[in-house]
Order: C-alpha cells, then sequence, then structure tokens
C-alpha cells in the first residue's frame, strides 16, 4: 500500500517543523497509495475548517497523482475538468496537496496542508515531500 | 431496464481495447436504463479518482439522456443549469458520458468513462457506444 | 494496490460461471488492497438492492482481511462488536464477502457476491477465490 | 478546546509504543473537546476497516463523556439507548475508546483505537490516557 508510518512521520514532522518555521498554524495529512489517511496532526489554534480541508487535499493529490493547484486550473468556469470537486465525496483543488513518490519513481502516497494562504499550504507540503523524496 | 450485461461488456470490452490502442488507463462504466451499474474495469494503473468520475459520468449521461459535454456547456457560471452538478449526489459534466441507443431508437443505458483527457475520455466512450449501436 | 485487472475479470468470470451453473442472479465486486472497485458485474435481472449490497461485502471483507460472515458473528447484539456495521459508510457483515491473497500470502484484494441466499453468495465467491488462489 | 497537539501526541506515542509492546496493530485516533481530530496514526498492515472505526471511537467517547464499552452497554436490543449508533453520522459503541481528563477533571478530549479484540483495543487507549492523566 505504498508508504510505511515511519516514512509519513517523516514527512509529517518536516511539514510541521516548515509549519513552526514559518510562524503558521497547519493541518497536515498524509495517504497511502490507495489514498487511505496513514497520519494527520493538527497544530493548536489552527483553523477547524482545514481539517477536512487538509485530508481532502492529500486524497485530491493520490487521486490523480499531480499537485492539487494542477487539477484547480482545469476546474474552473469554462475549463475542461469544471466542477470536478462534485465527485469523490468532494475534492479541493487549489495548492497544497502533493504526491509522494518512491525511490522507483511510483507515487507512494501524498500529503495534504491547510490552514494557510495557498502559498503557504503548498510550501509546507513541499517540505513534507522533499524530507522523504530528498533522502 | 434496457442493456444487457453481454450488451454491456460488449461495450465495455469495445472500450477498453480502445484505450489500450490509444495507450491511456481508463476507468470504465456502462450503467442501465434506471442508471444503475452494470459493468466496470478500472484498468491497472488508472487514476483511482476517476473511479468514481467514470460511474458518473455513466449516470449523468442517462440522467438527462445526452452526452454528459453537452450539460457542462449548459452549467457555467450565468448558463441555465449552473451548478446542476449539486443535484442527484453529484454529477460530471464535462465530457466522457454518453447514452447508448437500442435499435428502436430509445434510451437502454450509458457508458462513463474517465482516466485521460476529456477528449480522450469521450474517444473512448465512442468506441463503447459504437460497438453497440453499429451493429 | 495488489490484485491486478486480468486477476480481477478472472475471479470475475469464475464466480459468474459458479453462478449460471447454480442457476442464481448475482452481483459480482472485485476490490483492490486500498478496498477500491476494480471489477464489477450485473446479471440480468439480479436483485437491484444487491449491487450496493455485492461491494459492500467486497470493502467489508478488504478492511477486516477475513469473510464477512466471520464478522457478522461478532457483530450481533451482546457480541463485542456489536454494530460495527455503522461505521466505514457501511459494512455488510453476512456472508458472501471474501478476501484474496496472493502467492505471498497477502490479501490483494476481495470479491463480494450478492443476489441469492448468503450461502449460495458465499459459494459464488469462493468459487472466483479459487480461481485465482487455486493456480 | 483542551488537548494541545503536544499532549496529543504524548497519548498517542504511548498508545503506539503499548501497541507494540502487545505485537498488534492498531488504528489510533485523538479528538479534542470539540470532538474534532488532532492526531492519527495507522500502523503498518493495520485493518484499513479499523481506520475510521478508530475515528468514531474517539468521537464517541467525547460526544457522552464515558467510554464508549459503557455505551454500547445501553444500546443493545431492548436497552434504553438502543441503536444510538446511528446518530452523528455513525458511532460505534464497542470498547476502545476513552475520554482524556484534564487536571482540573474536565474531559479534554478522547482517543480511539481499533485493530485487535475489543480488550486489546481498550488496553491501548488506556496507555494513551494513563500517559497524560498519570503525569
Amino acid at each position: 500500500m505504498g508508504i510505511t508510518l515511519a516514512q509519513a512521520q517523516t514527512a509529517l514532522q518536516a511539514a510541521h517543523q516548515k509549519a513552526v518555521d514559518m510562524n503558521v498554524k497547519m493541518n497536515i495529512a498524509v495517504v497511502d497509495a490507495g489514498a487511505n489517511l496513514v497520519a494527520f496532526i493538527r497544530m493548536d489554534d489552527a483553523w477547524l475548517g482545514s481539517l477536512d480541508i487538509s485530508i481532502k487535499k492529500a486524497k485530491t493529490a493520490r487521486f490523480f497523482d499531480m499537485p492539487t493547484g494542477a487539477i484547480g486550473g482545469l476546474s474552473q468556469p469554462g475549463g475542461p475538468l469544471f466542477n470536478i470537486e462534485h465527485s469523490n465525496g468532494g475534492l479541493i483543488t487549489f495548492p497544497g496537496g502533493i504526491p509522494i513518490k518512491g525511490r522507483s519513481g511510483g507515487v507512494m502516497g501524498a500529503i495534504g496542508v491547510s490552514g494557510s494562504t495557498v502559498e503557504d499550504d503548498h510550501a509546507v507540503a513541499e517540505a513534507g515531500v522533499q524530507a522523504l523524496e530528498g533522502k
């Protein structure tokens, strides 16, 4: 099923540290290759509504094996995937979700972050990905 | 309720073969006249998020007896059916879903395909329809 | 993600043939290791309500890596898992769902069958499992 | 909203260690006073269906400020709370969920564990509670 708990925690801790460094309060979720939750944290005083969003971002990134923001570029009014967000029990298609690849290049899971601007969310998610893929 | 399992499998196999020929990885669903699933396949390594989308495309095509993309043209901001996607537990209104008609001209089911561009999705769905209606 | 489409279709065809031999009309679903649908068929005139049940049986069998009936033995009034069916969007815990193991012994998916008595459902599911595991 | 992330992680780690010591594979969830998820882990090869159950156990324990098994004693056929599991999007009322109290005695959250027998689930949850309340 791809990512192990130890790997998921490595990504989660790196993302958490990045959020502390940036002074933002995040919800951070990691899912496996089956898009099922492996690890999650909500930082103190992080937006409550971002809990569900962080999990949906992680799932969305794995559902289509691309960063969530890439999907959002296609789901705008007039775009080819308009309102794709209505599928899969609700997708989130703005930045903050990124697939995590294994050494063989296959997708083994994804991370989703929510709690600040979408730029901040993406940066924190990227820190989580780098902690694993950079190794 | 229209389409038989044998007919659904004929459509499914033709669509599957078309996807193989096009080198795309698809989720393919066929529903009957009651908009209930009759047959489904997910090709290896096809997007996981396309599972639900392919089924919703097939249902949407039967719900309104027209290709899904035709509905998407009406559901845009300012359009007459804006956000119709909120109905029926979630519609998908971009291309890839097509009704299947019987010899008498009545709709006996629909096929929905998801896994690539909407143009590819529609082409694969069309191959499924032609395998039945072309006979 | 475990089971391939080719493997799922082998299981599905064997189960379908068994249902034909038994003169019963079944819904048959196969899920992968992530409990996501890989292949499905509904035989002509099979109970419509069994569509969802067959998928839920397959998911339930993978969720807990045991035949669905084994869970039902524990979820009765007074039993240790009373009303576990309320989890995971709805479980089905009577017979008809069976995990499918790979050569290494790990669970690579599951099959769920619904459309007749639970004894018949289980027998048809077992035929699907045997077609893969017996090889 | 009660429990902090640091406290939730302390409980989670103690419960995780207990599970390792007992050689069981668990899903472990901690919710805050608002019954919203704060931290979660799924151990490698833990039952996939226990993901949702662990979260529902934690929520159920906080919803009623008592161990989940105590509610299950009241929700049996003929009991005063028969089928209370239908509320709140689905409750789990067998053992494995326990409220977490602060120094003042007020409930600040809850822990839910699922992945083995209900006795094991409860023991692992108890280890998490003790790590916090024992201090």
